[in-house]
């Protein structure tokens, strides 16, 4: 099988802590190692025939440093000149892999997610690679334990196959609440994860059938004599993504494929994709805060804050539900159920020419 | 006129700004000089024919440091060898002035104090001085404008003397609402701002009669053939001060004086208590948030927040009454009604024998 980790994010939504050059996936907020790192680390026990990073420009040489330690590793970064959404990233994958072999298994993985059971989710990753074996496209579903609005939804079929995976009726783009209530109490509702394992030759057709330009755009990449010289990939991906427009793989192809799969997982998983998200990943303490990078604490009376301290003492009275984070150059403080509107900071700070903060 | 300014304050309700080595009044929170040097400087048009600063041991040097500056002012630094209240203290500077002259009127005044119109302040204690020649005590009284319960009131006569003071009725402790309320109500009541003005022989002769355990040992001080250095001193201030107890004026004399004057101040006047006092002192921005050493903020739907910044870029999202203060070492996030428990942190501190924060 091979991996591609898609490690594109601009992880807005994570500032101050990340910043444009240093995004979530390389963000290292549970200390020691990033996200980027962890996601490698995660699959190196499958034996992968090859790793490939999809990353950018800005991010290839802090991806790079970061996982030279791994030589031993497959590893292969491939930098996007400019981010297209996933659709392009995973086509690109699709083709250097599909030139070797067209029915080798690729797993989509995303960079910075956090996963709690690591040897739950390489087993599931294992049934994935065989269902995919059957030429169709395998997502993988978690069974939600909440009616979150934050998430996509795949609608399964209730019949289970043999190796453990139901046919898929249809995706749903994040619902409001009260669907999202009904989706959770139906029982055959999954968070769509953005994990997806397929045969490179698969997912190829699947963009001739459903985004002939991308496929078409792909299939006009020049691979002759290709030395394998990074910067000739460059100059040929650079080609390439100035044809294509940005695209999800799920509108793409996925809500539009007739054969897919998806096989529910259970090793605990979060996008992490706020600092909301927290609490899923750290436990919190006795009264509910998670408090990361803190060099001691003193809490008085507060409760459900989420701190990021820069090493400080961090000292809480009479709060609660507050996201805290200090950087060296950075004091950011967000109501908890305002986590999504930090990316408007950064919004806000590009409007003012504030490049030093981004 | 003699100035005596008191500056012995520990400034626990301003961590983790202010620290046991710089308390308050050695800092310099709106930017520029320190409150003690604003202190100094505001009575410098008066022409005191002396400036004793009673301070502590552990802050004589940053203080003496501080006002280097000003090195034709006729300043006197005495360290307490430990705190005892403001009644020794005063007494203490009394004697230092009735040696030379009973009759010298000392006006004495904290040294954490916000002060808004300083020329109206300095006409103030003019009209006190001529008022303390009668031989009684003259405090100064501010006209409340909110049913503060955090202040000690002073109820006056409704006859006002031919200086403008009112003769006072009575001293009352810091008050519940209720009673705030009607103090507000009645229009004869004032903050008791702490500063005080009267000869230097009247305060002694007072302490004779309401505190004469701390009189007899401010008696036995021996300052004959006194030196004038500053060692010499010290010693004889640390056996005086082993032989007394700690005592605030209030208590000790002026609630029992019988010839109490008040005279009525409206010269913009803040104790700056705690850090929820900052928005009487700096003016809020458009939404009521006070930012101070900040290099830039982005404030979104954000109200009512004190922030100290620390020197960086500020970020608020959808929080309200914050108390934020971030400096090298730590970091603290307080409701605006918790202020007063900010020094529950400090004690916090000392129980753990964490001396750094201190």
């Amino acid at each position: 099988m091979y991996i591609v980790i898609l490690a594109g994010g601009a992880g807005t939504r994570f500032w101050p802590l990340s910043r444009k050059m240093h995004p979530k996936q390389l963000m290292s907020v549970f200390g020691g190692k990033s996200m980027l790192q962890r996601t490698v680390e995660r699959v190196l026990p499958l034996r992968p025939k090859g790793i490939m990073i999809v990353t950018n420009a800005l991010q290839a040489a802090e991806a790079t440093a970061q996982l030279a330690y791994l030589k031993d590793a497959p590893i292969e970064i491939i930098a996007e000149p400019v981010g297209r959404n996933t659709a392009p990233a995973i086509g690109l994958a699709a083709v250097l892999i599909a030139r070797d072999d067209p029915k080798a298994v690729m797993a989509v993985l995303p960079a910075d997610h956090y996963i709690a059971d690591e040897e739950g989710f390489r087993a599931t990753l294992r049934r994935a690679e065989e269902e995919a074996g059957q030429d169709c496209l395998v997502t993988l579903g978690i069974k939600p334990d909440r009616p979150e609005t934050g998430y996509g939804y795949i609608e399964a079929d209730q019949t289970l196959s043999g190796a453990g995976s139901y046919r898929v009726r249809r995706f749903v783009e994040k619902p409001a609440l009260e669907k999202a209530l009904t989706f959770l109490a139906a029982g055959n509702f999954y968070w769509n994860s953005g994990m997806f394992v397929w045969q490179a030759g698969v997912i190829l057709r699947e963009m001739e059938t459903n985004m002939p330009e991308l496929a078409a755009a792909l299939g006009r990449l020049d691979l002759s004599g290709d030395s394998g010289k990074v910067a000739d990939l460059d100059r040929r991906i650079a080609a390439l993504y100035s044809q294509i427009k940005g695209e999800s793989i799920d509108y793409g192809v996925m809500e539009k494929a007739v054969n897919v799969q998806v096989i529910p997982a259970a090793f605990g998983w979060s996008d992490v994709g706020s600092w909301r998200a927290f609490p899923e990943v750290i436990p919190p303490d006795a009264s509910g805060n998670v408090l990361i990078n803190i060099r001691e604490s003193v809490n008085i009376d507060s409760r459900g804050c989420m701190v990021y301290g820069g090493g400080k003492l961090v000292a809480l009275v009479g709060v609660k539900d507050l996201i805290v984070v200090s950087t060296d150059d950075a004091l950011m403080v967000c109501a908890e159920d305002r986590a999504q509107d930090v990316k408007k900071i950064v919004e806000e700070l590009e409007k003012r020419g504030m490049k030093e903060y981004l």
